[in-house]
């Protein structure tokens, strides 16, 4: 997961400009179609954006999801067809954008970030969509279709979703964009839990890299995520057209949700700068702990060993009666024994009373 | 107590499901229903919530409560009953909801956190609460039931609260959630002193991990109670139907009460906080006092051993007059003793000079 | 100080319930009566609080205060007499409470927090205020009587003080209580200045336990005189019927000092935080220069040592060349004096470009 | 580049007063006169501004670029020529202004922050911009014209860019100096991931004053970017009659980018931090790992150490049977070693227990 | 520079009281009246605030200044010629006031912070100002008159200043005091970027003792300078009396300075905190090398002193084959050198496979 994962054209080119910035295989693209009203439900696999035509003049729900690497020019079809502004376009390429919500004429423009756990942390895809007053066309650039679920929904004709219009369909996507924010967090808390029990026992360097992984992924889904409030509290200001009353008491709901992951997210952060502290003041103690022995062992036996040290030396003029007489005294060797007795003594209590001991 | 303990439904599950999370055996639930007026006063278990419709149509105050684990069949039962909206009726089994209020055309729907401390540290429960112009419905999955005390104060007509309607039993009930917080904020504050006196006194590695766990904790609290302030001043914007003039003031009180608690939480932090960077400074000063010791010791005997070593070598060829012909001095081994009671001198000089001893 | 220091009732306590938290002795309050207009000035010691009640019909300002411990008794009856709200004469009793401003139909309740200084630093009394048209009742539960100055300032006329109304008396009040703050920032300010020549001097154990101390003083005065801001603009803002018109310019005057004070106390916690940088980095700093000396003498010594103790070894088989030769050489004692110069000199040299020394 | 990089007058200079900072040559200047409408586009080099007057009264837009170092002389010719407001020119010759957009009657003047790379490290240069209905006027005092790329794009007629007024072309410059952001953002995020495994590879000091600087061009940045979303704001508020309505939804997509530049230097300025912290605790943990061999090797051998002094010493009175018996034992040597073997694995175990090995 | 550097009154003195708080020599005062309309300026000084009088009738623009200190008794005599509101006049003499604009019926009341940079670091002077329709009259407590290049404006009638109204003598003081920042924050740009060469090279306890005073001095100036903005954005509302349109777009100049002050200011405190941790990793850096080197010397020699200390052991029981037989070995001596560079070898293979060295 890169700093800066963002495509982004060079500066001056004019708006609107469609780039593919990784130039993929034109087969990577499924294009399908749903078409639905309360009695008939159609899904469909289509080969090329035109042959959804015939559907928008019904007054039915039409649905068309882009899930892959969308070329340039398809695009720019597409955005014929249906009317799209150009600056619009340029954001479904240019993916990495910030969450948001642009009004059009007869149209709402969102882009969303979905997260997702990959094998090296966490990762977010940007969702764009448009919405018109009977169609929704969706785009994800990814591996899997996230949109299955709701398919199947749609399908089974569970829950209101069919008997309601594209704004219903539009809430459904943002519900189940911002609901993988839970399994998300509730793996982060986890992690955290896992750290804390290994921080508390056995810190080891690689706990310390962990930690600083765990932050950064927690900033990356913060810059991400944030905004996804104001997405949700832009359609809910109850003065768009497109948006029904009857789909803002949904949309209230997901704001709730967008607001309790925030909630979390920012509780983690301080969790993860709690564990740094941790970390740090545990290793320091632990420091600390050993420190203290090497001490007290060295200051013991240092001033043992100068005295040991004394009486090796080889003094030996047989004619001085200065020459080192203890070693030749009767009760030289349990003397010195006596002294050196009495130094660690000594300093065991000087080290008792300072209370290292 | 787990980073995240919500219960939510997998993502794209459509709005108002109901499914129970960790289904229980139906026992556990105890239904109970006050009845009551300026004159009467009723109390009585239920089997089923059925019985309590005729008291609906009265004039008096019924208050049904739902102790314990309530079951996603029977909840949707009282849904249909109360006409509830079935997104509430989804907050009200995914537990760990943020507190917030949600306004429906003729009722309100409330979530509180209630705090209380557990064995192992403060926990949170969710009270929901549903009310429409004479009936209050509340839900609490915990073992005991807090509202014991409120309907004591019932059923003695104690204080003004049988005169009054609905929202003055939706008042009694926030104000008990909210006053919880106090208890546990003195006892707080009890484990604050504590560890600060330890903390002072003789710090260990113990002392860490619990100022570690009480940030945790005041993290969570921060967290669960932040919003009762949002939810209470919105009950008290004055424009909704079903709060009375008269309740107003009340909650006022009540949300003076909110606001103490997290000023006093914010207060807590900040003294976490700088407990940490007292343990880290306070254990530092301990080894930086030890280890001045060592150097002051080290220092002094290395170069005596280096001396003594000196001379405790064997060179002794009889005919070089270089084979350490100190040995054979007269006043050798004195000599030898001033000497180092000279660089003993000198480097006590010397750290005394620079401060160090 | 404890960190909990608010007197509150247990949850489910009805709202209004006066109880006193410490019984005291009866004897221990005062009650005084000031009575005066612009002609007249009068002061009396009360035994109860009913003696007042002629005074109330004059249209004199009269001014009730009592100093120390009330009873819950005789605060029902005041609240009765002057027809005080319940959830206000709970706020006297239950001291420690958030300065605030409560309005009532024709009387303003005031609670501000008054900062002292104690021998074990600082301290806060709750005084609560109630205000009618032409009355002002006083609580301070404490042993001085703060308000004498103020009544000096009555009796002798001074100022504009006695021409003007209830609400001017509440000026006077609420501008004594936060100019209390000024004295006490002085005081602190001394201290941070000792703190700081301590701090770069010679730093102890005591110093950082002293900032520590600090530190929490500053939180728990920043939490207590916050709210007088919020206090006095509410007063200020110029459409409440007790606040004539001549008053506000005063008031404006108060405010700007309570921000002063604010805006001092937050320097003060930025500099204590600094401080306890300076702290951690003295200490270091020292124990660093201690540890840098340790390691020059001892990696000098530890070498010569071993060489030293090389040749104390007692090889000495005299039939082989290979024991120890060099003790029998000509030169070896001087040659092994020079081996240790140049371990020595050449230690030094690799010292000094490693800029160490 | 230092820390303060701003020209100004010496205080009470009059306001609007015209003085070159740092007098340059008169030839580093160059004019460029851009004159298009949708039919015609001329681009020519001007070497006096007053050459530009024909082209005013025309219905085309005429853009003037100075490309380098201005005089105040000529700013001023230019300032009669064109009506434009002393305040304004004199923060086109005081660089370093921060970004801002000031409305005068039938003018705007916009000041820019362009970001760049230079060898050491990120700089920002200022783009001053004064529009006026049919005219655009643009300073930039740096050695490359930056607006080249825009010249291209208004002589290929791309974009829609020649069929619309001054106010598209005040766009297009300033999404050219937003987007400038990128790339920069680019390589600062390369920079901090470099940085990243430098740190938990083989942290040096170099790594540390690495990190410093890109905290101080982190801040930098956010100084003068912050003020850009202020300043497309102000422009987007749509009340300007300078500003047509179609140009607002592609100053809306320039705010997109402001935005999304700031939250992306927030992040790194957190990763930035967070760094610092696992630099500091990557460092302490190998000193820690070194600390604690030391200590085990230096108990283990100390004590042993003495041991074998003790036996070094020279007692040797033949007539006393206390000096030193051991060493006349048959079995003392082995003995000795054995006593050490029990020392040593004594202190293994004890260091096994402690889990300090 | 003390942190409490505010006169004030005890508390409870009745408001508009003027004590001077350090009665110093009547002679230090220096009052000059300047007069002038677009033709004529005159400038004298007064001895006598009364003198004034006769120009005050004129349509002229009148402005007294009073350089130093003034006394008790003569402001209130200029309060009544003027008629100053005594609370106005109360912070004149209680200086240290944090800057303010107060209006009041017919005045405006102006207190403003001017930084100068004094021997022992950055100081703040007070200059409060009252301005009339057409008279100005300000103060300022210090030794010099930082008016006079103001003055000269005036007499050179440079600029337009002597063609316009108080209110342009208002900002022309205002700009003074406000531009005073620059040269402060210049000084202090550098101070900075010195103490970053020095800590980068050879950081000393005095580099730390300087960071601390750099904040504190920075904590000093952001306290004052920050009411700056407010001050001149309260000017700028544009429904002032006093205020001409005309003099508006000068203030807002002046408002771009003020922020651009704030603006460098949070930066170098930002940078400041970032020292000291540069600081604090570059002292623990040189330790950790230091430390690193004195392991590994340690570690390498203490084993091989052990090995000679044991052959140093003078076990010498001829009879005994135990005792220290390797002493007698033809080649013992050599082989414990081989046995010591076999533990040196494997030492350093360790310490080499451990990334020690």
């Amino acid at each position: 997961m890169p700093y800066f994962d963002k495509n982004y054209h060079p500066p001056c080119t004019p708006p609107g400009t469609l780039v593919e910035h990784a130039p993929g295989e034109p087969g990577a693209l499924t294009i399908r179609l749903i078409d639905y009203t309360d009695q008939e439900y159609l899904d469909q696999l289509l080969t090329n954006a035109d042959e959804c035509r015939p559907y928008l003049e019904r007054d039915s729900v039409t649905w068309i999801h882009f899930q892959g690497h969308i070329q340039a020019e398809m695009l720019r079809n597409i955005g014929e067809l249906f009317g799209l502004h150009a600056l619009a376009m340029e954001d479904v390429m240019n993916s990495g954008q910030r969450p948001k919500v642009d009004e059009y004429e007869d149209q709402l423009f969102v882009i969303m970030a979905m997260p997702g756990s990959r094998e090296h942390g966490v990762a977010l895809e940007q969702v764009s969509i448009f919405m018109g007053k009977n169609f929704l066309i969706s785009f994800h650039n990814g591996e899997a279709d996230p949109f299955e679920p709701l398919r199947r929904r749609l399908q089974k004709h569970s829950g209101r979703i069919r008997s309601l219009k594209a704004d219903y369909l539009l809430y459904g996507i943002l519900d189940l964009v911002i609901d993988q924010g839970f399994p998300i967090l509730e793996s982060l808390g986890e992690r955290i839990e896992t750290l804390e029990y290994e921080l508390l026992d056995t810190p080891t360097r690689a706990t310390l890299a962990e930690i600083h992984r765990l932050r950064r992924e927690l900033l990356l889904l913060r810059r991400m995520l944030w905004p996804h409030r104001d997405v949700i509290s832009y359609l809910l200001r109850g003065d768009l057209a497109l948006i029904g009353q009857g789909t803002l008491i949904y949309l209230r709901d997901c704001y709730d949700h967008a607001v309790q992951i925030m909630d979390l997210l920012e509780n983690y952060r301080d969790m993860a700068t709690s564990m740094l502290d941790v970390y740090l003041s545990s290793a320091r103690h632990r420091l600390n702990e050993v420190m203290r022995l090497l001490t007290i062992i060295a200051t013991i036996f240092i001033p043992l060993t100068f005295i040991a040290g004394i009486y090796g030396m080889n003094f030996e003029n047989p004619d001085s009666p200065w020459a080192m007489p203890e070693l030749g005294w009767y009760y030289g060797y349990p003397l010195i024994w006596g002294v050196m007795l009495l130094v660690v003594v000594g300093m065991l209590i000087f080290f008792r009373r300072k209370d290292w001991l």
